[in-house]
Order: structure tokens, then C-alpha cells, then sequence
């Protein structure tokens, strides 16, 4: 049976690095010969643009209907205006949440070749290899009511609501993800104030007797993201409530001396995702041929890993992209290690991780 | 007339670190003949063990009654209880709503003889100096409801609340911290989600036109995440709302080498304010005399500028930590540079601190 592969490219530098990320797709499909169609859909500022929303129904209903969805980025300052209804952002928050994607997989590994770009020391960094697992359809960004209040609108909530089923899900995803790994699980929450995180906890304890054997600690918010810096070699799998996983992994992101390297994924209890970099859509340098290709191309190998149960053939990718660098080859965001290096731009980068496949 | 410091020492070891902090007071206030007088009561855990409650009635009629508030640590293993409904962080909430201490202060300053303590580079550190002011009685930890709900308590609620007043008064706090600094105001906010966000921007621009001189930005709370690592010495004032400010706060808190180093002060409209170290309540340590007093000491020099108008003895204590850190005396968190480092322990360390003022 086909296969499909719905390509949100969005804005910015996202149509290139989606470009690069489906050449090596196909590249993998052709030496094994998969059956895989690909399908190119509008989403952010492009969609506005085109379809005055920046998540149009087709595009929903194509997702819908694809084994995987592959996201280049989306936003940039020509729909930056504070008073427009329709925002790039909202594409990004509705298509997650038509596809009930609750799992956020954000991965923090060190590269050896960038860890000299770190701003931390690199003892504090050579040993890093963790996962955020962030809740991504729920909690304060999508709780109601959201509004302003009052008769002069003088006041204003926003609300942080969760269901004890949503969290289960995304704790026992975390669980899972924890047992194929170190076994240890770290859950993030703030259950000394807020009464979500108090449910948070009780829900990660129970899901716990289902997995005795991962080590399980809970951890304060402002706690964590003082960890994160002073010992991050400490964590195996952090799961955590949407803000707060937003704000982590953001914060986890700049450690590793390149957030152009950052993939990641967003899922749900069967085998649909959706994968983006973790990497913005650098307007700035949009066009250009200069956007690092390689957090897409990693995205891709997170989607044939838990979307096409191709596991392999994801460990391939990586691996790849491993060796490039270690063989100096960097864009121009990247700082790689070495005698010899060599700036390339977005295709040539591509060229050399596919070359190696 | 006789001014009132309250002085509420708290838990593990706050009482030690308090001691500290109100020996070098006495001096200050000996040295320029000034009419002080000190009263202590009971907060947080201690609270619980005799009164039942983390907060006495008559420890908030004491410091409603005071011109200012020193405060050493609460909470520890003792009452680390899930399930205990009174728990000492009710205290600290309690003291800063009770007395309408909106504005939290938490400077970040690099201390030249600690830098090489620092996870980060020296180069990214080295040049950091500002203050992040976060909102401190409103928000998600104050907002209501904040409850179970569904007949088996299967769902939960928590509510970012906010008015107008609420998010200019510390605004205000801020854009007149900024004057008295380098003119640089960043605040932060989730403006592309929360409704809550899209208000607090549109306050931050009306009451800028106050303050034509002082540079405004807006950033988005996990870019902030991402900046104070990647380039922190671009801040100078930070101002946002109270749960963002105590994740960014926490994050930014070990960038100078030492958490033992880190004043804070709860502020409002008037002069009257509550100082405490960043650090907690360190049970591991307490009553063994190694802990660090410096941040209760640089809390105490901040009580003199905002409370009691001594900017100059509050700079004269500032100089003096900076000097017996120069000098290598250290506690033994702290890691100094240098040929001859001292270990001391607190009363020393204080000693110390006298000998120079
Ligand atoms: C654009 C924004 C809505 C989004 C989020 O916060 O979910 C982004 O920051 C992310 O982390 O993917
Ligand atoms: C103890 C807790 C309630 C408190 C807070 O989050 O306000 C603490 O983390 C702080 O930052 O002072």
C-alpha cells in the first residue's frame, strides 16, 4: 500500500530545508524500494497569503489522511503585526492539535564536532543525550477561557486546564520512551503552587507501578531549568506540561552549539507524527542557499523511525550526518571542530549527507 | 523615629544566614547612629511545627507593621509531604500577597573572582549585569480557580489572572529601574499564545511613552530561555509576569558561579520591602555553620537602599563582599580564583564582612 508523506514547507528558510530533508527521503525510498507519495500543502504566513488562514481546510484534511506530516517552519516579521487576527503561529498550534498530536519529542544530544560552539563549558556537555517530552495539546495554551474581561476589558485569564487522561497519555508515552533508553524519567512540574501540577504528579505515580523498572523523580520547574545548566548529563527523559516543556526545551536547545541541528517530533498513540526542526524560519536569511539543512534532514530520520517503523534506516541518516560534520563540512550557522573545514550551502550540504547514504 | 526590621529566619539554614545578615545591619546602623529596632517570628516550616500554619496571624501583623522584611529560607524535607495541606511555600506566598509586594527583584551580576564557577564560558559571563523584576502577586500562582473539577476530580484547573493595575504597577517598577540603569527594558511574554501576553505587550508600550528614554523590546518566553544563555550580556532590565519570572530568574541564577551570591527584594509602591537570599533552605547543610551568608548579607544592603534609603552603606557592603571574595576567603559552595583560596565557615565569613565596613 502507498505510503503518503504530506510537506508543510511554511515560510521562510522552511521550503528549502523541506526540500532537502524529502531528497533524502527519497534517496532512502529508492534503495528500499518504498512505496511513498509525497504531498505539498500550505500552512503560516504562505497560507495566509494565499488563503487569508494560515491553516487552510485542505491542508487539515490532507494531513489527516497521511502516514506522516513534514513541517519546515513557520512566522516571520511580515505577519509579526501585533493587531492581525490571523497569525503564522496559529497554523502551528491548530494542525497539532486537528491531529491530536499530544507527544513533543525534543531530543538534546551533544555532537562532538559542534561541542566547542557550546556556550557552556564542555565538560558540562560532552555526555549530554536526552529527550524533552513536552504535552502539546493541552495546558495553558489552549485551556478556556482565554479573554479579556470587564467592562473597559481591565482584566484578563488565560486558563491552564488538563484532564487526568490527557496527562496519562503523554506520561505513559514518556514511560515508554524512557524503557527503550536509560531508564529514567524525570517529571517537571510546579506541585508546590499549582494544583495542575499536583494532579500532574499523582498521575506520573500511578502511571509508574505500570513501569517498575524506570527510575522515576519529580522536579520542580525552577529547579529544572536551573539543572539543565549546572548538570545536564543528569537527565534521560524529562516529560512535562506544555508551557513548561516549551520553555525547557528551548532553554535545552542552545546547549548543544547548534540549534540548527535540533529535530524533533510530535505524536500520538498510533504511528502518524509530524515532524519539524526545532529551528525557526530565519526570514533573514530566506533564499538564499545558506539555511542548515541538517535539523530537517534529522526530522526525516524521526520519520521514517515512528511513523514507517524504519528504524534502520533513520539510525543511517544519523549517522550520516554525524560523519559530514566530522568531516568539517558546516553552514554557516554551524561551528564544526577541526583542521580542515568547509563552509558548503544548504544543497551541498544535502549532496554530502545523501552521498554517504 | 524607630524603624522596625522584621526578621523572619525560617527554615534549615535560614536562622544562620539571617544571624548574618542582621550582625552587619547593626553595624551599619551603629556606625551612622541610626534608631533600628529588630523583631523575629516565625515563617514556613518552623511556623507549622508550633503554630499549625505556615503563616502566625501575628507574623503578618509584625511585618505589617514594619518598615522591612529580612527573610532567610522555608521548607525542607520535614514538610515535603504531598499530601499535607499546609506546607511552608505558603508562608512565602502569603507574606508577599498579605503585605502587596508586587515587584521581585533579582539582579544577576558577575562576580569577578567567581566567574571560572560558571557552567558557561567565561567569555558569555564575564560582562553580565541586570536585574530581572517579576511580577509577584498575580498570575497563575495567585489566579482563581484553581481546582479539580468532574465527579471523580478527573480534570484540573489553575488561571492566569491579571489586571491592567496589576501589570502596569510593575512595569512602571521596571521602566524606573531601567532610568536608573542602562535605559534597556526587555520584557517577556507569550504574546503569539496567551491572550494574557497580548495585554501585558500593550501595557509595556503605553507606559513606555512615559519613559521615552528607555529602550523597550519584547521577547517571547522561550526565546528569553534561549538568550540568557546565549548572550546574556545583552540584558539590563528584564520585567515579566510572576511564573515566566520565576523560571527565567531560576535559569539565569546559576550563570555567575555561585547561587550563594544572589540578593532578592519584594517591593511596592511605598518604601516597605522583604529581602531574601535566592537560595533555599539547604537542609543538607543547616546548623553546621558552612553555609554561605553573602546573599542574606547582599539581601540586608538591599533592605538599606530601597527601604531605608542607605544606597551608600548598601554600596559600602556590596564593595566589601566583592573585596572578600578578591581576597579568597570562600564557604565552601563557592569556588574562588586564585593563588591562596580560604575556607571559612559562615560566622567567619561574616566576620570578615564587618572587618572591612
Ligand atoms: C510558535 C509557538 C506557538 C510554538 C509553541 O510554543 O508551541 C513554538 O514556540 C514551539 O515551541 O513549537
Ligand atoms: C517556593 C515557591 C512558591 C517560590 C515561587 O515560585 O514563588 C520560589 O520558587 C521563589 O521563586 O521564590
Amino acid at each position: 500500500m502507498t505510503k503518503t508523506i504530506t510537506v508543510l514547507p511554511g515560510d521562510g528558510i522552511g521550503p528549502e530545508v523541506t526540500g532537502s530533508a524529502v531528497r533524502v527521503l527519497k534517496r532512502v525510498f529508492e534503495k528500499n524500494a518504498c512505496d511513498v507519495q509525497f504531498v505539498e500543502k500550505r500552512i503560516g504566513g504562505a497560507a495566509i497569503d494565499t488563503d487569508g488562514t494560515p491553516l487552510p481546510r485542505d491542508t487539515v484534511e490532507q494531513c489527516a489522511a497521511s502516514d506522516a506530516v513534514l513541517l519546515g517552519a513557520v512566522g516571520g516579521p511580515k505577519w509579526d503585526n501585533q493587531s492581525m487576527r490571523v497569525r503564522p503561529e496559529q497554523g502551528l498550534l491548530g494542525i497539532r492539535k486537528a491531529l491530536g498530536l499530544f507527544a513533543n519529542l525534543r531530543p538534546v544530544k551533544a555532537f562532538a564536532p559542534l561541542i566547542g560552539a557550546s556556550p557552556l563549558k564542555s565538560q558540562y556537555v560532552e555526555n549530554v543525550d536526552f529527550v524533552i517530552v513536552r504535552e502539546l495539546t493541552g495546558g495553558l495554551y489552549f485551556g478556556k477561557p482565554s479573554e479579556r474581561r470587564g467592562d473597559h476589558g481591565e482584566k484578563v485569564v488565560d486558563t491552564l486546564a488538563y484532564s487526568v487522561g490527557e496527562i496519562e497519555r503523554v506520561v505513559e508515552k514518556a514511560f515508554r520512551l524512557a524503557e527503550r533508553r536509560k531508564k529514567k524519567l524525570t517529571s517537571v512540574d510546579k506541585a508546590n503552587v499549582l494544583e495542575s501540577s499536583r494532579v500532574w504528579r499523582e498521575v506520573v505515580n500511578e502511571v509508574s507501578h505500570r513501569h517498575p523498572e524506570v527510575a522515576v523523580s519529580h522536579l520542580l520547574v525552577d529547579s529544572a531549568a536551573m539543572q539543565l545548566i549546572v548538570n545536564p548529563g543528569q537527565f534521560d527523559v524529562i516529560v512535562t506540561e506544555n508551557m513548561f516543556g516549551d520553555i525547557l526545551s528551548d532553554e535545552a536547545s542552545v546547549m548543544t552549539g547548534s540549534l540548527g541541528m535540533l529535530p524533533s517530533a510530535s505524536l500520538r498513540k498510533d504511528k502518524v507524527g509530524l515532524y519539524e526542526p526545532v529551528h525557526g524560519s530565519a526570514p533573514d536569511i530566506a533564499g538564499q542557499g545558506k539555511a542548515n539543512p541538517l535539523a530537517a534532514i534529522l526530522s526525516a530520520a524521526f520519520l521514517l523511525r515512528y511513523s514507517l517503523d524504519m528504524d534502520h534506516e533513520a539510525g543511517f541518516i544519523e549517522k550520516a550526518v554525524l560523519q559530514v560534520l566530522e568531516r568539517g563540512y558546516h553552514t554557516a550557522d554551524l561551528k564544526v571542530a577541526g583542521e580542515q573545514t568547509k563552509l558548503v550551502n544548504t544543497t551541498e550540504m544535502t549532496d554530502r549527507v545523501i552521498a554517504i547514504l
